[in-house]
């Protein structure tokens, strides 16, 4: 198997023909990709990822109301007048079960758009690191890890998370790029107190100012969900 | 003093207005930097840095050529018809001393190109790593390290330099992102040994395959040079 990783969808834009022979993995720790396996695997029946919130609102007036929920961040927090925001913690099974949940959310979804060539597209998360490596390598396929970042930066927290998936990927066997082994080293170290390497962290660190520390406890819990999120055809559902 | 790292030109598109206020330092390791360094302090007049053939082969034409060299390389090797392709042990001082070069190289030319905005731009690589450190410092400004990567990859001979180039503006006391602190935190681990950490990297290892392992020897040796090549108006001349 060969394992590519990259850092931001801005870098990925050569890859396209090399992604759509490809199992990619796209990865916004926090909090994205955490929330939509959170979310899915309590009930929630499917996520349309959108990238503008006008469009969410635009959608939103156009699908059964009884059955949609509008949900999604700017700079962390909630989007007045939509139904949830982007802490897991809201996400409840009375909240979502049975809903189809329109969510805009701005690194994550860029991240999923840009890899929508892909052969199979999933969702991946520390919650989720041992059942999506499971499904990739079910795949048969090489595997891209695509990091959603910040605006084009490097974000520690998903590089930890691609780290854990390439161990559960079974890494030692595995053709490597520099990120992915390097995201492998990094988790090694790192494994037995992985919020505590976020400690100094950008975005980590901005969340925990924000009052998110708990949604942080929350998406740095390894292997807690067997759920893996597949993207298909603008919409992410569980796998069948 | 603020430091922000990125793994790749792509990566950069977005930063766009910050780094009109910025001293960046664009890193390619293996081999665009370490050679134009070496190149200007064995005598080069000036460097242009162009992204393809054609237009090296057209300014060439245009230019005196008693005193231009054509330069560069594909794949990692010559191109036909050029005088002198990418490894630093072709750029003596009998070679190239009051010539200006005509250089193209892919992804270290690409990277100078989406930095062309910056406030100050300054190549950088271990062979200068205190020298550049030491012309950031002394302008004042927050500085961006901008890694070429390879095709939008992470490469981690640049981040190791990155790294390096952190350690020598003075980390402790610097605001730094998430790729500047790992860096760093790389660096401190394998400064002993900087050739060592490249042992499995992709890129190290495909040129030392194709025979240029003198070149890596040559490359990773940090502070040799105590040059710092300057990019203003397409063109890299040395700090006058």
């Amino acid at each position: 198997m060969k394992i590519s990783t990259f850092a931001s969808p801005q870098a990925i834009v050569e890859e396209g023909l090399t992604i759509k022979q490809r199992f990619v993995i796209v990865i916004d720790t926090l909090r994205a990709t955490s929330v939509i396996t959170a979310a899915l695997s309590r009930g929630a029946k499917g996520v349309i990822p959108v990238m503008e919130i006008e469009e969410a609102v635009r959608l939103y007036q156009n699908l059964d109301n009884e059955r949609t929920l509008l949900c999604g961040e700017r700079e962390g927090n909630p989007i007045p007048g939509f139904h949830l925001g982007n802490s897991a913690m809201e996400y409840t099974p009375a909240a979502v079960a049975g809903k189809t949940l329109i969510m805009t959310t701005t690194n994550g979804t860029r991240a999923i758009h840009a890899a929508g060539q892909a052969r199979a597209l999933a969702l991946g998360c520390l919650l989720n690191a041992a059942a999506v490596a499971a499904g990739a390598r079910r795949s048969g396929l090489d595997v891209t890890i695509l990091c959603a970042g910040t605006r084009g930066r490097f974000t520690l927290e998903d590089i930890l998370t691609a780290g854990a998936i390439v161990e559960r990927l079974g890494a030692p066997d595995a053709v490597m790029d520099d990120l992915s082994m390097l995201s492998h080293d990094l988790y090694l170290r790192h494994y037995g107190d992985l919020k505590g390497a976020l400690r100094q962290c950008t975005h980590a660190s901005y969340l925990a100012e924000a009052g998110y520390g708990q949604d942080i406890d929350y998406c740095m819990q390894a292997d807690l969900l067997n759920a893996v999120p597949y993207y298909e055809k603008g919409l992410v559902m569980l796998e069948r």
